[in-house]
């Protein structure tokens, strides 16, 4: 029906007759000349219809925006003032000599000149994506999977299809359920990942696994969370940590080079600890400059208990963030930085500002002035290389809210004062603490199944919270693009792990009897990772939201505007699963 | 931590030392040297332990079946009469230098000498797929996807991922259900296809869209069902029913040359109804050669009720089949054939053997021989050209259970008595009805969005039953590899269909609205097709069962053995999603 897609006419299809499908997205009518742009898939063409050919003129007077045509003509260069360097297509014009509506259109109900609610867009949103950015946002997913798959493949990974429908896994987060009708009173789980069959297949010989898999979440959603989203699932044999880091880094630095002209060049390593130190998060965005300096010891003796009290606690911590420049921002702006932090649990925020560093106490402002002396102030500037201009920020307070609260307003501060350097920072993060203590429980950091770092059954035992996991994950911009471990291999380290998470044998047994057999039959070493597609492809393409690089998103609610998902079941249906709502009225939930 | 894989190593390493990880096949002590061979994914290899390296032969004698291993050695030729010309690695052995044990392996519950039970094989698929059979079949799969998606992607298809979860759609089986909990008394469905979202995309202008996608049907399952499988799925903006089937077509040529080296040639069109006449079957095997004639015309005046009463009804069907060498089957194999098309309906098969051909009614046996004149005897010889030693069979009954019962047979015969020709017997059938009455009630044959062949929407709502559609299916071997059709883009055709099929305007909106509300807005020509991957896969690898080219299916009651999916749910769990299990002992169902 076509020769060409309307975005690649260019230059020298000059003096061709080209044949183009596409929609209307503009219709103009110029001094008695009517001019279409013509979109596709691959762009769009300005196509001009002359009153002096009746027939065709006279269909392209019918045409509206967003008709659907099949249309012939002559290819032919733009007159000079008329050139559009902006356009692909914008050095020719082609000159309508055949016209065909395919199908008409009523006026459509999103403006694609302004911005839209989400809600009618997600409503909408086979409309929606025919704008040239939403387009073009599907396309670049496609390619990344496209040199994923590509790249996976040359190095021996074989695409291996795991269950949709299966059993509950130890992700922690809230499964989706689905009653088996054959077997009355029971439940398939969607996976939360493909975990457990890709050490399966791991144990299977299959070596070299990869899938680009839907995995399922029944959480409460926020911005960046959907329901269904899509991990790089990757799990090889006979790699250590470092074999998994260094293949799966080089395909991330060949995707930025192929699709985005970007070198990321060699990604540094910060261990767990240096990251929590130095930025208060385990994904520490790396564009920003600020850092954290731990003040406990210079504060510890002040006679200010809001300092002193966490500088002298174990559980506690003191740290001070040093802007450059920041002596500058207002007493306003100082305390909607101190209501941020109260977000994360955080009682204040203390501050100093340095106007004249060789002055003593005289060149520092800040409430809590009278309660530092000259040498602990000189040691606050001085071990965070303060100049003048600049502003201290504190937070003492517990270990988990200063880290938390000073972490976020660092990130913060690195938006309003536009201290981001540089476009693309990734790193490793590794050796992260195998467990983590909550009201005295452990819980697995990763995933049950993560092998620790240089560590018997015994000594895991005799001291897991201070045990170190064979664990990475890859971070980009503030972003945990993926991340993964070297799985345990050993069926007595598997055990120990349950046991340390308050795992007894029978719960071992039905939920992870497959895999505790498993491990008896030469089990080999193996290691694994899987990235977050979704916000891969949100980071690349510049998009805010992963809805927005997915197809056909849910809102915020779980829910598909578009099809009215989920929909009412039938008695008859609902009699067959062997379940029944327990909603009374359910009109008052749909 | 290895050099090489196992299967990989030949005459060209002879000298050269290798390292390798894998696992033990089979460990042999001849003559006080111990033989290892040694498995990995890509094949076997054999090590020898020498009891001269004194440190390396004690673990060697350490090592059992299944232990996992990584080793290394000097490659060497084999001695002349060792040489195994069988495997890839039958030149060499390898002189073991070095061993570490990995893993050991208890003795495993599946014997790889012996059939092993379906239950058992899913029970441990882990080991089942360490069988090269079974890795090469799924090493096969990872081929055929790689390569379709090649072939798509160079042809400007995009990878474009649809929900999961979803509303029920109209594919006509039962749907998997997903209880929503944030919008109780709310369902999800699973799709069946991702049919009704790839038309979207289609009037998102995306131009050509593929995806290698799971499905979902709960059904009641047969040997080649599961209730999760995979589709090739496909569809296209501003292509006909010629342009699809020829890029389909050229895809699975490409597969078949690049995979199997086999040229499939062009492949033959047949349209429905020719099918049906010859073969009884709208998936006709063309490898059988055995095909329908029909003979109302010739037995429409016999005194022979079962004859005519079925010839000389519209709704009747006469037919035989004609077996070359037939007059061999005994009176016992024939009563068994007129008890398999009982399955069917049959009432029982009539037969007539041609012993000498020039004899007239002397030469000929047969039960119903009394009943049947010279002429007419003579009419059905010269009509199914037959030849002595040859034996027809006769079906005489209602069109659907002859169609059925002598189709069935058609495939039975040439199975029993080896008549297939030819490897591969690739076709199209097209032309199908657009719909099938069943009690005075009209069905989709393909589904509700097929368009129908050269109608305009009052034309069909004219006369439904004789509608042809623009549906076509591509048939390989007997089995239906993929099927499709142009779609519906007016919205009066969509309407037409709707009311043809009985679904009124409410049941419309409330199931298809968004798809009636997206026909308005310019919806483009568009066509598509979806191929079945796991039928594929199995017919190319010769498995007899799509389970055997999954790595985790199901069982025929949808359960698997190796998880124990599907499983308890929580009391908690099944309140937050406001359902209950109506099941009053789960016991009795577990």
């Amino acid at each position: 029906m076509r020769t060409d897609y309307c975005g690649n006419i260019n230059a020298s299809f000059v003096g061709q007759t080209v044949t183009l499908c596409g929609w209307v997205n503009r219709r103009r009518d110029l001094g008695g000349v009517i001019f279409l742009d013509l979109r596709d898939r691959e762009g769009i063409v300005q196509v001009v219809y002359d009153p002096d050919l009746e027939d065709v003129f006279a269909t392209a007077n019918k045409v509206r925006n967003e008709y659907c045509v099949q249309l012939t003509g002559l290819v032919r260069a733009r007159p000079e003032g008329q050139i559009n360097k902006d356009m692909s297509t914008g050095e020719i014009e082609i000159l309508g000599k055949e016209l065909t509506i395919l199908n008409k259109s009523a006026p459509l109900p999103l403006d694609f000149n302004q911005e839209n609610s989400e809600e009618q867009r997600l409503k909408y949103r086979y409309l929606d994506l025919r704008r040239p950015i939403m387009s073009e946002r599907l396309k670049f997913r496609a390619k990344v999977t496209g040199a994923v798959r590509r790249y996976l493949e040359d190095n021996g990974f074989l695409d291996i299809e795991t269950p949709m429908l299966t059993k509950a896994t130890p992700e922690g987060a809230r499964d989706y359920l689905v009653p088996s009708r054959t077997h009355k009173g029971r439940f398939f789980a969607l996976p939360q990942s493909p975990q457990l069959f890709k050490q399966l297949l791991m144990m299977s010989g299959m070596d070299r696994y990869y899938q680009i898999v839907k995995c399922f979440r029944d959480e409460d959603l926020r911005a960046d969370r959907q329901p269904e989203f899509t991990q790089i699932d990757i799990e090889t044999t006979f790699l250590d940590a470092d074999g998994v880091m260094a293949i799966t880094e080089d395909m991330i630095r060949g995707l930025f080079n192929d699709l985005l002209n970007v070198d990321l060049g060699d990604f540094p390593r910060m261990t767990y600890a240096e990251a929590m130190r130095l930025y208060g998060s385990d994904k520490p965005d790396l564009r920003n400059p600020l850092v954290f300096t731990d003040v406990a010891a210079i504060v510890k003796d002040v006679d200010f208990k809001v300092f002193s009290g966490p500088a002298n606690d174990p559980k506690g911590r003191a740290v001070t963030i040093c802007v450059p420049g920041g002596a500058e921002l207002s007493r306003k702006q100082i305390d909607d930085y101190g209501k941020f932090v109260g977000i994360y649990g955080a009682k204040g925020l203390a501050w100093m500002k340095v106007n004249d560093i060789d002055a003593g106490l005289d060149g520092l402002q800040s409430p809590i002035l009278k309660f530092l002396n000259e040498d602990v102030a000189k040691a606050l500037l001085e071990v965070t290389n303060a100049k003048n201009g600049d502003i201290l920020l504190f937070g003492a307070d517990s270990y988990s809210v200063v880290t938390e609260s000073m972490g976020a307003l660092r990130l913060k501060l690195g938006e309003d004062l536009n201290l981001l350097q540089g476009e693309w920072k990734p790193l490793w993060v590794v050796d992260f603490p195998m467990f983590e203590e909550v009201d005295g429980e452990m819980y697995a950091l990763h995933h049950p199944f993560t092998s620790p770092r240089d560590l018997t059954p015994e000594q895991l035992a005799a001291d897991p919270a201070n045990a170190i996991s064979n664990a990475y994950d890859m971070v980009l911009n503030g972003c945990e693009l993926g991340g993964g471990s070297v799985r345990i291999h050993d069926q007595q380290m598997q055990q120990t792990v349950f046991n340390i998470l308050g795992i007894d044998e029978e719960e071992a047994r039905s939920k992870f009897g497959f895999l505790l057999d498993a491990l008896q039959y030469g089990t080999p070493p193996h290691a694994g990772l899987a990235f977050g597609l979704d916000r891969m492809v949100m980071l690349m393409t510049g998009a805010t939201s992963i809805r927005d690089v997915m197809a056909f998103p849910k809102t915020t609610t779980a829910a598909c505007p578009l099809t009215d998902a989920p929909g009412i079941a039938s008695a008859e249906q609902l009699q067959e699963l062997a379940i029944a709502s327990t909603v009374t009225d359910e009109q008052d939930n749909a």
